[in-house]
């Protein structure tokens, strides 16, 4: 291994905790480590395999290109652990996600939503027949589908989708049809030049009459050929911000037929004759989006370490300005500003992650819930993965920008990997919901909820009882600067803006308006509500969380852990001050005080910084980053990266002698 | 022309006042509107003439060739342009700017830095006979040159440039040395492969002495054949988050000579015989950088005016979700949660092209001064450059972004141009100092002003003159939500942050630390501190250069005006509600009034949203968007852009065949 940066020497020497015991407590115990460093490592092995030109330098065909290549290395590593037994139909999502996280995924792959939607889809749509029937397949990957529900037109607004399957009894089948430019399916990734299948989402008609979205496995190339099949019109949407490599694509359809089986009938069907028979409950499919949007808040946490493990350790390295006359110039890391950008994100991460992992938890047990018929916690638990998603992305996005921006001008280099990760991050702020319009489902709920505390009905779920604690308590005790009351002032500030909306949609009620525009004109602070409820859940979960955790922790950790939860407790206490000073006692002098015991957890903190982001154990092959790297030989691998642009590869480029030179000597 | 989409046409009926008085009046008169449009007619006319595939779509190696082939054409009209006599040394950089916005530069232009820093470098510091050499070499661009001021290691603190130019008296050279790898230059536009001289800054060695940075016109590749000459190492740095056809270089020396005449010496001098004169004044400099950055906070309107179009115009168009059923879908503009997120950056639009220019006027005041010996305004206006080029740019990203995001998932396409416009706007917040550096010595500036005051020694300049008034009035009144009482109110919040950051640091001394950590320890408060002051300038020029312009406007556009400063300053006042809290009189109800007042404001502008946007007056070949064309027709634009992608030229790509095909068969 090369010579290691003097300044990190000196970081990881100063450093107060084990590292290891931190990534072990956070991987979830010694065997879990074991199993995915082993997967990381059995990927990494692999990477030469589809090594080459960088992508930032490849056109966007060659982009997509060099993606294909590299699903079908990475997911064939898949498939052979399938072989070997070593992941099944109930881990793969594991096991794929330590296997991206390892593989360089920078533009994203095409297959990637033929695992994460299209087998789904038929695990959680299908009878047991189309189970039986399609999944070996795709599980074989002998078949690559997509998944088709947005439209040019239409994405929030689900039942607005305008492709038709109308039912054909003569010939038992569905004609699909996108009736309009704006129905034509849009994004579905893969979906360009990648899969043969789709699921599509399409308004059923039969006997003459509307029934709503259903899905329906829809093929769109030829097995042998792969030409798009007569009556679909098929192609990639074109070049976006990053992931490039996604293939995502469009879709049309002009009287195709689907036979009739390939509707996933599960919970609705059409019979032969075009009877329909309805769902028992429709809200089952909420599950699956709650899924998936927990699966973001775990992509999130990733995506921050990432960015948080390069900044911090290039803040290490990067010295600037002398402090003082004749000595060396300081590291970064040591201005105050420069912890204020990246501490949090760096308490951030730890606190996703955490929360995620309670919610995948709650999760887990309201699914069990579900398959035995009961759904009392489903409104709270999409309410939950509804602005978890929208908070998640929002502070991820936000943080990964900051941390970038404080690596100076390096940081807009595609070589530090933050453009990058930036980009990628921040497309899930408008997938799978937008943030706004699932913050406002969050908000229906608590005002929902509200309204039963108000009225006294109903038995609160777990998450929100503390609305009802708060309202019959208030916050009259003088305010202490400590994270559970933090925690505590949160939660009041969280039912004080829920209580004030509904009070203001009733009074606009009361006027004389529709409730309709009554909840548009109350749906900015609608949203604030929300937003201060899943502050509520992050500050508590990671707050309690640490606390047991750290029960069987060397002292050393705990110590730094909590420093770490007091941090993020603070950070948002004075992000969010304005809150705090009109819905709890905090006076001038407290707040005065919560600065400066913000400045001192920083300076804290400031000799385990580097610690606390090599925990995340994201090895050089998964950081790709030229500023980031373990060895902190940040400029040495600037220049090498820099030497790898094409644009080096010739002393003179040949535009010189066509455009420029002509140019020069005024003969253009 | 095609079709206009009916909301739009609806939109433009319904707008209450006339678009073309307001572009007039933006421009600063109907004169000036028509040279802008001409010149701006003249570049598009040129347009076919550099088409062809999209950015997005070429290699990085291509995207630089494309930018070449642009470059001669743009600046081969600016050459033109010159000959007709219709442009100067002395408005070229207006010429330019209308040039330069009506050209497609979504990947910059690598000779953008021959115009901008090259050229001034001369003019300002070569002597009389420099410039007469070099001067019309350049302007005719027979010769290409850069500017490689920043190292691989060295940004921010220009005194630790590592870059050597040792006076050799026996040859009257300079010799040029990059002593360690973090000495390479690094970042200069078009240094990569386009210019072939550059003004390099470098610590000036003479007599055995270090003298400091000093600037020297150096050549780097050979006139005729464009080689690299000996001695220089010189590449691209390669590629960056966008901006990729600016041909960012590197360079380094090995003992390069440059004759002696190549110093600039208008300021400082080396004689013949190695004697070092000293300059006059060396904060001579300044006017320079104080430039460079008023012109940045122009730019910044101008991407973020590009934005607000685009996604104001997409609002209108775009309808999602039913707010009452069996209605048509809404406009996404009538939802107030979008309101909040556009017209805030609307309004910004209009405050930053107002503070722009006032800062303009004033710099050119004090440009005369200083050009007749008279440096008393040079601190205070270099401390109102750095701080506004720090705010502009933070709240153009930010509103940018927001913008894009504000889109959806179309906002995540390249062909709507808002990644481009934000990846470009984005820039700029590191470069030419970066932001929180900048708002440190704003933060220098105010917190000697302070002491000032508290010594009650020294006149103030005008635009801290408000500190000293705040002070003895302080803030007793009643708050009233008027904009008039926002501005004090941020006034009064900014000066006693700085009065509060001065006492902390005064307390840190006393109790022992040294005035650099105590500055340290303060330095999150004292940047807090420069940003509110920023505040202040922005929100007090737009409210009273607005009470002043419409003085003779007609009264619909007085009265739209009106609500857009008033509607900027209840954002701010909103955003920054915790400092009111603290620092006014202002209580729970007024803040419930500020809300309803807010969102009533929202309702006002609503349906002058899109005339607002139009009124900036760009050119569907200047938005260069799918999303944000004049008329609106998103959708359409949206298929045609996506059939261009060189994906879709052929029906199957040939990795199916390669890659995939095998893989589905489980033979790979």
């Amino acid at each position: 291994m090369a010579k290691i940066n003097e300044d990190l020497n000196r970081e990881r020497e100063k450093c107060s905790f084990n590292v290891k015991e931190l990534t072990i407590l956070m991987d979830g115990g010694p065997e879990k480590t074991k199993e995915r460093k082993e997967r990381e490592n059995f990927m990494i092995s692999k990477r030469d395999t589809y090594a080459g030109i960088p992508e930032d330098y490849l056109s966007y065909k060659e982009q997509y290109e060099k993606a294909v290549k590299k699903s079908v290395i990475v997911f064939g590593l898949v498939r052979r652990l399938q072989e070997e037994g070593k992941t099944t139909i109930h881990n793969y999502r594991d096991v794929l996600g330590n296997l991206l996280r390892a593989s360089d995924v920078s533009t994203g792959f095409p297959l990637a939503l033929h695992y994460i939607m299209f087998m789904p889809a038929i695990i959680n749509q299908g009878t047991d027949e189309q189970t039986a029937r399609w999944l070996p397949r795709a599980w074989d990957c002998n078949i690559i589908g997509s998944y088709a529900q947005t439209e040019l037109g239409h994405g929030t607004f689900i039942r607005g989708l305008e492709t038709t399957a109308t039912y054909d009894p003569i010939t038992k089948e569905f004609v699909l049809n996108s009736p309009t430019l704006t129905s034509y399916k849009w994004w579905g990734g893969g979906l360009g030049q990648t899969a043969n299948y789709s699921i599509v989402v399409a308004q059923l008609y039969t006997k003459g009459e509307c029934l709503g979205v259903h899905s329906f496995i829809v093929q769109v190339r030829d097995e042998e050929t792969h030409m798009p099949l007569p009556g679909i019109k098929i192609g990639d949407i074109g070049s976006k911000l990053a992931l490039n490599g996604i293939n995502n694509g469009f879709l049309g359809f002009n009287n195709y037929r689907v036979p009739r089986n390939q509707m996933l009938m599960k919970h609705a069907q059409v019979l032969e004759d075009g009877t329909y028979v309805k769902s028992r409950n429709p809200k089952l499919n909420y599950g699956a989006m709650v899924f998936v949007r927990v699966v973001i808040a775990f992509d999130m946490a990733n995506y921050l370490s990432k960015a948080a493990t390069i900044s911090v350790r290039y803040s290490a390295v990067r010295r600037q300005c002398q402090s003082k006359a004749g000595e060396q110039e300081s590291q970064v890391l040591d201005y105050l500003t420069q912890q204020h950008k990246l501490l949090p994100a760096v308490a951030a991460c730890y606190a996703l992650k955490i929360t995620a992992n309670k919610l995948w938890d709650t999760f887990n047990t309201v699914n069990e819930e579900l398959l035995a018929g009961n759904l009392q916690r489903l409104p709270e638990i999409h309410a939950l993965a509804c602005c978890l998603k929208a908070i998640s992305t929002y502070d991820t996005a936000t943080f990964i920008e900051t941390c970038r921006l404080a690596c100076g001008g390096h940081g807009y280099m595609h070589s530090s990997n933050l453009p990058t990760t930036y980009s990628s991050a921040v497309a899930a702020c408008t997938y799978e919901g937008d943030n706004t319009v699932l913050l406002l489902q969050t908000a229906r709920f608590l005002a929902k909820t509200w309204q039963e505390i108000d009225n006294e009905t109903g038995k609160l779920t777990p998450t929100v009882e503390y609305l009802k604690t708060t309202k019959s308590k208030g916050f009259s005790h003088k305010w202490l600067n400590t994270t559970d009351n933090i925690v505590y002032g949160f939660e009041v500030v969280s039912m004080r803006k829920i209580a004030s909306c509904v009070q203001n949609m009733q009074k606009r009620v009361a006027s004389g308006m529709t409730f309709e525009d009554a909840w548009n004109m109350s749906s900015i602070q609608l949203v604030a509500a929300a937003e201060a409820h899943c502050r509520v859940i992050i500050l508590s979960t990671f707050n309690s969380e640490i606390k047991e955790l750290t029960k069987t922790t060397s002292p050393e950790l705990k110590r730094v852990l909590s420093q770490l939860v007091d941090l993020y407790s603070v950070y948002w206490a004075l992000e969010k001050l304005s809150d705090l000073l009109q819905y709890t006692t905090i006076n001038h002098e407290d707040v005065d005080g919560l600065r400066s015991w913000y400045e001192d957890l920083l300076t804290q903190l400031r000799p385990n910084a580097v610690g606390l982001v090599d925990a995340f154990d994201l090895k050089d092959e998964m950081l790709n980053s030229t500023l980031g790297s373990y060895d902190g030989r940040a400029y040495e691998r600037l220049l090498e990266a820099a030497l790898k642009s094409p644009l080096n590869s010739e002393p003179v480029n040949h535009t010189f002698h066509k455009y420029l030179k002509p140019f020069m000597l005024g003969k253009l």
